[in-house]
């Protein structure tokens, strides 16, 4: 989610073609101006509900172009919501490692990326608004089960694999809350090895069964 | 928390004293004067140090007073924040019964309690302010800390029973945030049952580490 925000040129919309002494910064306009689409839309319909196309609409640019700059929806959410962190990319490359490692790995890439302070606040800001307003509550519900959630079932495949990833994902969640969050002791000091010790063989369990150590 | 409310012939504040008119009234009147105080004395300086005897003082009466309508701190905590449940006596309860049945006894009087609508939306508006605001923050800690986890901890007796006990906090929370705050499906649809059986072997394991089915 590094973006060319440093550009101080204002957004290029089609109006303000042939100016050619801004044409070096119309990209990084182009990409303003579909985020800040991406909010509108995301904000007024939901995770679900919204679409690359709808927003490319709502920008006014083509769905290529929309492509061009972020891989998937997900990609244009995060960023639409200035995301600390991308809980649907630390689920892919826990899913690309070894399968009775997905719950050690997933939970040691969520801990490496939260004991980062600016994260996990900013992380533990967006939790607070989504419990107390339904809508981002929705919001952050849709995302959970469309990238997350449905991606581990799709991968571990079996009948109730959804539902397990829903229970896994209360482990995480409760991490996050109870370390980051309420800061409860002696968890807020343990070591990371630690939390993912204890953390890890339960988000394995939850999705997969295996037995903990 | 059931209490004395409505017993009219309780002690009345030493300042009231010889006032008949106002006998039938005086009990409920004293206990509203500490309720008042407590939360007073527990918004000021926090859970752990404020003291039932400090209380006493702010509401004007004697110590036995307070003793008489409340039978601890943290009854008169939870009086004071009118909280929607009571962590502290679900895990005496569950501490009570077979060790080996402690996870899923715990989760069982938790579901039980929180599938009311009417609790969960209350206990979800309070990990919300305290996600929101370091003093609540704080002071739910300290609150879980000193009549939770420690609790847990004195009863399982070895060294890192405290430690264990705040991991089994995380699972326990996660499942509130998710199930009743975020409402995570198929998590949040789950029956009793289902959320027992899943998360209950997951506490146990993380208190006393039974093997997981």
């Amino acid at each position: 989610m590094a973006s060319d925000r440093e550009s101080s040129e204002a957004p290029t919309a089609p109006r303000r073609r042939g100016r050619p002494a801004k044409a070096v910064s119309a990209a990084d306009n182009t990409r303003e101006t579909i985020v800040a689409a991406a909010a509108r839309e995301f904000s007024r319909d939901g995770y679900d509900a919204t679409s690359m196309r709808g927003i490319a609409r709502s920008a006014g640019v083509d769905p290529a172009l929309v492509r061009h700059y972020f891989t998937d929806k997900a990609d244009l959410f995060a960023e639409s919501i200035a995301a600390p962190m991308r809980p649907d990319q630390l689920v892919k490359r826990a899913l690309a490692g070894p399968r009775d490692q997905i719950g050690v790995n997933l939970v040691r890439y969520m801990v490496e990326t939260l004991d980062v302070p600016d994260t996990s606040e900013r992380i533990v800001r967006m939790l607070h608004t989504a419990l107390g307003q339904e809508f981002a509550a929705k919001m952050l519900r849709q995302f959970l089960i469309r990238e997350v959630l449905k991606r581990i079932a799709k991968e571990l495949g079996d009948d109730d694999a959804e539902l397990r990833a829903s229970f896994a994902a209360t482990q995480v969640v409760g991490l996050v809350v109870a370390r980051y969050g309420l800061k409860v002791e002696p968890l807020a000091s343990a070591s990371a090895a630690e939390v993912v010790s204890r953390v890890g063989p339960v988000v394995q369990w939850h999705l997969v069964g295996n037995p903990l150590p």
